[in-house]
């Protein structure tokens, strides 16, 4: 099969999602999910006539000074206004009395025992003035939020204050990250000169924990035939997705393709023309586990993890209904311009280091080689330079293009 | 005490923020979290001449065919060259093999035997080509990553690489939110039509997630003084940061500035000149404890947790030593341009909620009253509007403005 491009790659994965399932979460457990349920407004918002000031409620056709009879507070039952010159003293948030149809401030009051009048200079006083009418804000049966939304704060206070006290989300997926490469030891293990220590498992699971998704096992397992099969089966039974890094590219010792296909893993592509990050393999496992095959060297593994995992942890929190291009489950920022001119490739995608600058900016932070990540940790994402035509490489400052932040 | 600038009232935060402290967490559990610690280069980096492609390893002079004379795989200490026309075959991660100066690419041999001869049309051999030379990245002992550093995926695979598998971050604060307000009934209570769900409590916890902090107790007490005193004394015990909402205009009823003084809570602010959320309050309890008294209006408390409680939480987990302005925990965005013009107040700065739109452009989504959080659900954040002057209120299209998400 011939190397896709991005767009062909990332439309395979969203072809082949899946859908991890819908859960329902009490609302102090939901935040970061996306909703799976339409929310319609349970009562008219406010659900009464809502006193904006503390102060007085009376008629605004009423003559000063007025005679209070009672108090209002907030949550109690609606009180009636008496006829004549009255008032009654009202608490921000409470239901207006009966009878009243205007609001003054405290600030604007003077009072001797029971008797209010307003304070000299004080403006006219208007019929609706410091309420919020029942049904202002939205109608009761409206919809409020769509599956797909993303449940940040404002979201869930709608939730709240719609009754939805139990919420249906999209279920996180259980993932294994599989680090492969007979070079690799240890964080916490003595190191020889030839070795190198592991740290695309745990540049990944960052990434993941960015995206809410905090049900994560590392391991490790050389890169040979027959413990690569036994682990990859074990790990395809405890997990919805799988993740490894190294031994996807063409050497005698990449050895993970084979075993992937002897664990009953489907390959759905291998290769997309791009750079770095080019040898990126995904398939779908037998029970429909998602398998991403990614380049060992650092760099390509976080450009792959940040470009193509994302979009299939959105995917399949939302399942099939909902199938649109799209990063990951956070809103944001999904497009900068660029600082300054760059070179796009021929033929293949390259995807740039940036750093974020003001108003949506993106500083191109090239490095010199794929191994070199130790300058990623001051970026705070890569943009997608499509590719170019030969003769026309150059897209120029200002530019704008596709960002997947880290 | 006047009501502050909304720049003075975060450096009053900034200056009583104390410091969450320091805690040590293994990597996989340090996603988020910002450090506090500087880590340097355990060793070069590559710590050796490392092999980028699959093929083999020779001297850029050789003469064709090469006899390959051994394997030299990845985490293997490395072997060395005979002297003639010789190669040994290398796997991408090996340790170039001494004696060595050159590797070419699998795709460009053919092999006979032991006998290695170049595709015909191959390009003639460079020294140093497909070798990642020691220390090309950096050297032993450089500064890698200062304190105050975002720990998200690149910087976690910084720290692996050079051997830290337990990290010095800031400590998270265990937060109380507490509710006031006795028009409010619980999420799965029943309603009076005169009643209001609870809903502040859960938006504000949501951002509180966003932003990483999990530990978080939600709580609801009638604004009543002798209640709310007892309660806050209970939740001073055991929070770090309390963060009220409601009781904190001028009301009869709003108890919660002088329960706050009763439960030894001393006042740094209350009321800065913004809208909305001006009656915002800020205070320091009797262990050094931080509490926030937000408006009972829910875009009032949105927008007062998304512009101050942020800024506290970064300021605490960084402590004393570091003292930046600077937004929430997570890096990214922290400006817009304006869409469309807008107006600002005279006097007072305006927050407005926006969506994000393409490369960093802020779509303002005004709320008709401060009570209306139903359409907030729709938008990224807020964008701050400077007080303006009498006559030029107006702010173009285009103008750069601080943005804060939620």
């Amino acid at each position: 099969m011939a190397a896709l491009t991005v767009a062909q790659a990332e439309e395979c994965i969203l072809a082949h999602a899946g859908d991890f399932g819908t859960e329902c979460l009490p609302l102090g457990q939901a935040a970061g999910r996306l909703l799976r349920q339409e929310v319609r407004a349970e009562r008219d918002q406010p659900p009464y006539d809502r006193v904006m000031m503390d102060g007085i409620a009376c008629r605004a056709d009423a003559a000063f000074p007025l005679t209070c009879t009672g108090l209002q507070g907030a949550g109690q039952a609606p009180q009636s206004l008496p006829e004549g010159n009255t008032c009654i003293e009202i608490m921000t948030g409470a239901v207006l009395p009966h009878g009243a149809d205007c609001v003054v401030p405290v600030e604007r009051l003077k009072r001797e025992g029971d008797q209010i009048s307003l304070q000299p200079g004080s403006a006219p006083l208007e019929m609706g003035q410091f309420i919020h009418p029942r049904g202002a804000d939205c109608r009761q049966g409206v919809v409020l939020l769509r599956p797909e939304q993303y449940l940040g704060g404002p979201a869930l206070a709608v939730l709240a204050a719609n009754g939805v006290s139990q919420v249906q989300v999209g279920r996180l997926p259980s993932v294994g990250i599989i680090s492969t490469g007979d070079e690799l030891v240890a964080v916490d293990a003595p190191v020889e000169a030839w070795q190198i220590r592991r740290s695309n498992d745990i540049g990944v699971q960052g990434l993941l924990a960015g995206w809410g998704v905090h049900e994560v096992q590392r391991s490790w397992v050389r890169d040979a035939l027959a413990p690569l099969t036994a682990h990859l089966q074990a790990q395809l039974a405890a997990h919805d997705v799988l993740i490894l890094s190294g031994g996807v590219s063409m050497g005698v010792f990449d050895h993970v393709p084979q075993a992937l296909e002897q664990a009953g893993v489907k390959k759905v592509f291998h290769r997309v023309l791009q750079r770095p990050g080019g040898p990126v393999w995904f398939g779908i496992g037998p029970q429909g586990q998602r398998v991403f095959g990614l380049p060992g060297n650092p760099v390509s593994a976080m450009v792959c993890a940040a470009r193509y995992v994302s979009v299939l942890l959105r995917a399949g929190q939302l399942g099939e209904a909902i199938r649109t291009v799209g990063g990951p489950s956070a809103p944001g920022l999904s497009e900068l311009r660029l600082s300054a001119p760059v070179e796009r490739l021929q033929n293949r995608t390259r995807f740039l280091p940036v750093q974020i600058r003001g108003a949506g900016e993106g500083v191109p932070c090239p490095v010199p080689t794929s191994g070199d990540f130790m300058t990623l940790a001051q970026t705070d994402g890569i943009v997608e330079l499509p590719p170019g035509a030969e003769g026309n490489l150059q897209l120029p400052a200002g530019s704008p293009v596709r960002f997947y932040g880290w």
